[in-house]
């Protein structure tokens, strides 16, 4: 007989759980809000495993490339803080210790052997979204109907990585759909933001947020098709890239609407630092990805465009900025974000240039419209294939009651998104001609909200509106919310309703303490400039240290 | 009271005709079937003109820059030998003499002024395909229902174009829809190849192939989603390139079938020789036109990737090979021209081993339902607008028995196109792995025949399917059909009713003198290194040098 929709999701849960070795098993989960203490308290983990847990991944691949680190105790000291993390947090969908071990043994013999790693991410464990298919293992997604269904190919990303050196150890949550950005599903349920477990952790990519956030993942991959790699890097004080269409390998991967190409998913890496993102990203690009997944475009790492930035430091870089997108204005922590770091680059003698938003709003509607292009069709029947009800936010986000649109109403929407980039750039370049240089990057909110509490998150449309220009964009962690000085706006008439429900849930002691970020927006495939222009924010700030 | 579709197209003809000064008229029109020498003969051209349109680009643009030439004496012999091309072929849609004349002043003022050329194109005429736009001008892309409609825009490559200097005095024919590979409209009928009037010039940048074969023009601009610049390149002996999608600025230009993207339309050059083909790619990318169309990659003119080829000669290239994509068999002019390139390369030192085309049938399939995806809609709009009737070809090609497909089906068939991309690269990589180096890039028929005649083109899979990769493609002119040395093949056994159809059109006598093309297939994006390789087989077959 069939099992019902609740017996498969309680069976998966109950196989997630039994992955975790007995003796990595919290005995009582801690009180309190946060769980960010909580790996370095519980007496799990070593002091040498701590150590490793909350080094960067780049002085971890320099220590395993001298022989100096043990790709082995590497791998066990990330498995076990995942194992913590999943019982905090809920943010596996696959925990594979015994299979990360092994593949890290294989490369201490292979150390052993030739004196050399394999590949530049020699033994750096990396986690996945469950979007990475690795063969034996299940892509759920975040969908009853698709437990029980075991991948026997392996996504090209992952390929890529393994060749690079890299070990996988775990299969990160999704809310059903992704396409919102807190990460519910009815399989686990609920992954919580381990600063407060009364915050969301983001999503799409909600279990990487989480999972690297309390340093259970040095590096986890994610993706974005709008704000999915970046607001769950904003909600966990992270550095995220999503990097314009092309740039990263996403082939083989599992997608929810899998097919739709007016606006792209991409892939990229969420870190605690703009060097760990582009260990990862020169790592990828160093195997080639071009020739195995025929939309990655031929673009070695271009060493030289990141040194016309760096030429432009200290004090020659020219930013735009804006605060707010006209359709709905972010809450104060945000605008104290945004603030902190254009001051910071002021005071350090760059120019900063206010960015009037070109029609952020009509970009929000057309990328909806986009994601809703079927009717949703394609994500409803993935839903009713096993009587699984939906999540709370699916309804508002995508449309139901849109009808597929046609063949040529489709490409009349290709057209305006092709004129609305091209306007886009022509803005960018009116400004460049006015001010006689070129504009460097803009700087901008990723979201309305510090990491907002659950089911609230209503505006994604400071993240989308960059899909849809298809420019690069990293998110860099700038500070926290802080009651005293972010306090509610008296008076203040809100732009629509929908700003006006958005601005309804500030609450300065509830947000107190909850991570705020911006992101560095690029022309499209600037990964090299951009990312060196968030890593000098960074440094500005001094958030670019590990702890 | 509206008039008549046919009157409004004997109203556009008159128009065109009336563009043409009356001292450039010919009194009677040549006897014979080829009009190839007739510029030459006609008297209407000094010796100076006559050089000067004989002459390469490269050539030209040198002059230019230095003074040697004015561009009004280089536009004007341009202008004349174009007017001859229209009347002895009747190739333009477009003709803009007093226009170009004016421009070419002001680039001689400009030089007079300042003792250097505006950009590299200065003074150089460019012939345009119709589809692209120029204010002041109309676009009637061979639809009866577009005339009389005047550009009030400018797509960005004739921006870009005209800031490198260049002149536009014409934009030539096209066939109604754009869908086929030869060029006839009911606004002016049909375009001949000025070899032989029976032959076709191709399609459906046949204009260009006339005018640029005829040498009433020198670089002419074409477009490309399913052999539409390689086609009519072949046609005419002459070297044409298909850049993949994104390497050159499509953006404000007309197009049939707009906004659809499962496979792009591209933009790229038709000349005599590699070396005018590389002029015209390195001045667009010098203006850099990611700047102004977001669809293009931020990709300069690689030195580097020529050089890499460059390295490996003589001698040292890997090429694969194919003379038949095992759907239809060229005709026996066609074998001898693969034949021809394999064996100078062979002679020459260059590895080449015999490559089998990956599911060709597939591709050609794939790439005929992506064209008809909204059920011809959009086409038939523009058609039944006047009134005219479809010409001969549509029927055939277009599928109008095809409905509508829905959103969820475009999905899947985008999931298609991209695992066919992957497997056919993976093919590429397993020969690479067996040979243990790199293969540079594979030699292939363009068409299964020799400039054909007129209503006979029945198959365009050897082009499409290299569409539907995104493969840089270079078609290299190398020998003509010789009814001594091609003779039909004796009990051929068809592989299929089109193949018997095109092997029943092949006549030694008919296609006696008709040019022979190949085309040089190189990964996506790969236009340096493809054209470099064109550019050697171009030069060991001796067809390198301008007559």
């Amino acid at each position: 007989m069939a099992s019902t929709w609740e017996e498969l999701a309680a069976d998966k849960r109950a196989r997630i759980n039994n992955s975790i070795p007995e003796e990595w098993r919290i005995q009582s989960l801690p009180a309190g809000d946060s769980s960010f203490d909580y790996p370095a308290k519980s007496g799990l983990l070593s002091d040498k495993e701590l150590k490793i847990t909350e080094s960067s991944a780049t002085d971890l691949v320099q220590q395993l490339a001298k022989g100096e680190l043990k790709a082995v105790d590497v791998t066990i000291a990330f498995c076990k803080r995942a194992a913590l993390a999943h019982q905090l947090l809920n943010c596996c969908h696959e925990f594979f210790p015994e299979m990360a071990i092994a593949q890290a043994k294989e490369l201490d013999e292979y150390f052993e052997t030739h004196k050399k790693p394999v590949g530049p991410l020699h033994g750096l464990p990396i986690s996945l979204k469950d979007q990475l298919r690795v063969k034996g293992l299940e892509t759920s997604m975040g969908y009853v109907s698709w437990l029980g269904k075991y991948d026997t190919t392996e996504s090209v990303l992952v390929t890529l990585l393994r060749k690079a050196g890299a070990i996988f150890y775990t299969k990160t949550s999704v809310p059903q759909t992704l396409m919102v950005c807190e990460t519910v599903n009815n399989v686990i349920g609920r992954t919580l933001n381990p600063r407060n477990k009364n915050w969301s952790c983001g999503g799409s990519s909600g279990g990487e947020g989480a999972m690297v956030g309390i340093r259970g993942g040095v590096i986890g991959v994610g993706t974005d098709i709008g704000g999915s790699i970046r607001i769950p890097s904003a909600f966990n004080f992270l550095y995220g890239i999503r990097p314009s269409h092309g740039r990263m390998p996403y082939a083989k991967m599992a997608n929810s609407m899998e097919g739709q190409e007016t606006v792209h998913s991409v892939v990229g890496p969420i870190a605690h630092s703009a060097a760990d993102i582009r260990l990862f990203l020169t790592s990828v690009l160093a195997e080639e990805p071009w020739k195995y997944d025929p939309k990655v475009i031929p673009l070695p790492w271009r060493s030289a465009e990141e040194e016309s930035i760096k030429s432009k430091i200290p004090g020659g870089l020219t930013l735009g900025f804006y605060s707010s997108d006209g359709v709905v204005l972010p809450h104060p922590p945000i605008l104290r974000g945004v603030e902190t770091v254009v001051s910071a680059l002021q005071q350090n003698g760059h120019t900063l240039l206010p960015w009037t938003p070109y029609k952020h709003d009509f970009a929000h509607e057309l990328i909806n419209d986009i994601y809703a292009a079927d009717g949703n069709i394609d994500v409803s029947k993935d839903i009713n294939a096993s009587g699984e009800p939906s999540i709370p936010n699916i309804k508002d986000l995508l449309n139901p009651d849109k009808e597929q649109i046609g063949m040529n109403e489709l490409w009349d929407t290709h057209l305006k998104k092709w004129n609305y980039q091209s306007e886009y750039l022509e803005k960018w370049r009116e400004l460049e001609e006015q001010q006689g240089k070129e504009v460097d990057a803009i700087i901008a909110p990723i979201t309305a909200t510090a990491a907002i509490r659950h089911n609230q998150f209503r505006y994604y449309g400071y993240a989308s509106a960059i899909n849809l220009l298809d420019f690069t964009s990293v998110v860099v962690p700038v500070t926290f919310a802080d009651k005293k000085l972010d306090t509610k706006k008296e008076d203040y008439q809100p732009l629509s309703e929908l700003d006006a429900s958005v601005q309804a849930e500030y609450d300065p002691d509830a947000y107190h303490g909850a991570p705020v970020a911006v992101q560095v927006i690029g022309r499209r495939l600037s990964e090299e400039r951009t990312l060196a222009i968030a890593e000098e924010i960074g440094r500005l700030l001094g958030n670019s240290v590990t702890p």
